[in-house]
């Protein structure tokens, strides 16, 4: 992340602390390039080795302390206006700076819904905890869980600029993607085709290289996050690929449904016709009452409900995800009610966040549709990043 | 990591639960390509997206629970002989699990000690809390500590063979480089030709390539881990760096001196061989008592002990740590009894461990004298995997 763009989250975090009524954030790590605070990127851009702490108040003061062979490393970044090094233990400064600014709440790093609000081990949690008993501040720990999910989420003019450039280039690649699609090529073939035409231009993959691009051809292919088989293409299977890019330390995450065609055929069968026009049309209804204020469950609701009435299976994974440095972003998601997405699903859509809306069906015989479009939230709506896949590509066999 | 390294591993993790009678050790997961526990590398080779149990037992039975979208990823590594998915919730599976096995103790990923035990976030902490306490286990959770310290540190035949050529490795770059050293050229550029070297062998650097290598010239120059600057070699500077690449998924991490002549000086001054022989003794003091069963801190306290006794100022970091996959790996250290260490200084030598020693001094006016060798812990001693460095090497000014 470039410095300027640090310099300006580290900038948006005082103000969103401002807007929470929060005093203080302390994100505290050590071998950070072993246990990655994901924050650590957004707010330093270097990593810590010694127990470290980054503190950035609701009153505008920035406050490092580090270990003492880091110390200079951390003046050369020049992101926070208080900067010390210590040798032995971070414990005497840390809690003399705490007890000298004496906030109500400290907001850490931990969350039960949020992975990247989630930073801080468990081990350094005890460590912290027993620093803050000695001067009676124990009990003024709180989740940072909503100010990194407003700071992940809102981007701004400069990151948003990225991202759209980052679409753009993706979609280039499918496009390319989809000339190389025939019967007889593999969906290992694909995927090495994809890498090496994103390894041309220098980008590197938005999520692991075993399933980025992912390729599904035909029927009963593996699960979502699976990798590309030897499995090849043939005549009367839909293909559909899954696939981003890092561009610029922001990511990218589309998918696009191909149909090729049989012999004789000129276009797909009206089974594949309808599935595709209702995972299209599910996408859009999504897209239509996007906006700020709505719950991201109401708009997994919308496409999930669409489909399922329509009369196909229920997918088995959220609508869609908020998008940024990380392939999945922020803090909520257009996720439905399931357990395992704790609060996320329930929190409420903010102007500035980019999502993916990402429904998928499966069509018996052929295979399954899935496209994910990526969305940019506006004042009082959303607006697509990614034109919208609005026809199924035809592959001649 | 290998597949065969990781199946020795997971055998070799059922060996270290039988000799510490530890019933059962559990690694919980989720999103781990951004919150990534360092031992997954080491017991999957994969990453998992929703919240993922990996569950090594003491009688042998290795069972894993993911999310459904992933279960295909887990069948193609074939580390695991129980494996099942869910898609709402991990909860039940799981508590069915644990419910099952009834174990006395089950070990987790954290650890105030080491980074490496220190794998769980706090938020998934809750989580599992949440989970246990539901069937009353909630008081069962123990450290791994222990467990991953023994696993990442006794290093196999198959694991110490690749270290020792990435040691080789890096030392011919060491050769390199000193070919390069010269009055006017800069720190940077000194990085810059060592880095060029790793990349032509298509070798990954082993920590942050900001300061990997860590290039120090002459009297001044920053602490430990900061990166290169335009500061140029001159006449008379003594020079240090320090490098080390990932080789084959595991790390080498050396340091070498130069000193560089002055017109007339076909020797370096005094101050500057015995700054360097007092150096090269304390290595050489350490290597000589370092074995099974020793403490960490008690070789710390060898080598600056002497070195503080020859009339120098105490180094501040510790004396050696482990490497392996990472460039500090494993539990214990030879490290001083500094808090900040945690019980890291007091846990003993096993055999088959690598360690790094690596004390430095500063000589007035010169610059810093600084080694670093990398040892193998045998049955009753230690053996050098990098030859050590015996002489001061000299620069022709």
């Amino acid at each position: 992340m470039s410095h300027s763009l640090i310099k300006e989250k580290i900038d948006q975090a005082v103000k969103i602390l401002n807007e929470k009524d929060a005093d203080m954030w302390l994100t505290f790590v050590r071998e950070s390039s072993t246990a990655k605070d994901p924050i650590l990127e957004i707010i330093a851009g270097i990593n810590f080795t010694w127990q470290s702490a980054l503190i950035i108040n609701k009153d505008g003061d920035t406050t490092a302390i580090v270990g003492s062979i880091e110390l200079d490393n951390l003046k050369n970044i020049n992101l926070y206006s208080n900067v010390s090094g210590y040798v032995q233990s971070i414990r005497e400064p840390l809690t003399d700076y705490l007890k000298k600014k004496n906030p109500q709440k400290i907001a850490i790093n931990y969350s039960q819904n949020s992975v990247l609000a989630d930073g801080l081990t468990h081990g350094m949690y005890l460590i912290l905890k027993d620093y803050l008993k000695e001067i009676g501040f124990e009990d003024k720990l709180i989740s940072s869980e909503e100010i990194i999910s407003s700071l992940r989420g809102r981007k701004s003019p400069a990151e948003l600029s990225i991202m759209r450039d980052a679409v753009k280039e993706t979609l280039r690649i499918f496009n390319e993607a989809g000339n190389f699609i025939r019967p007889g090529v593999s969906e290992i073939e694909i995927a090495d085709f994809i890498k090496a035409l994103a390894k041309v231009d220098g980008y590197e993959l938005a999520w692991d290289e075993d399933h980025c691009p992912a390729v599904f051809t035909g029927p009963d292919t593996q699960g979502a996050h699976s990798g590309p088989t030897e499995k090849k293409v043939e005549k009367g299977h839909l293909v559909n690929i899954d696939f981003g890019i890092k561009y610029n330390g922001y990511c990218s995450d589309l998918q696009r449904t191909w149909y090729v065609l049989k012999d004789g055929e000129d276009k797909a069968p009206l089974d594949v016709e309808i599935g595709f026009s209702v995972i299209r049309d599910s996408i859009q209804k999504v897209a239509d009452s996007l906006k700020p204020g709505v719950q991201g469950c109401e708009m997994d609701d919308i496409a999930r409900n669409f489909i399922v009435k329509s009369g196909y299976e229920d997918f088995p994974h959220g609508l869609g995800h908020q998008v940024g440095r990380n392939v999945h972003d922020g803090g909520g998601g257009l996720l439905p009610r399931w357990e395992r997405y704790g609060n996320t699903p329930y929190i409420k859509v903010e102007e500035s966040q980019v999502y993916t809306i990402e429904p998928r069906l499966k069509v018996d015989g052929y295979g399954t549709v899935t496209m994910e479009e990526e969305v940019f939230i506006t004042k009082e709506g959303c607006e697509f990043l990614s034109k919208p896949q609005k026809e199924l590509m035809l592959i001649k066999g």
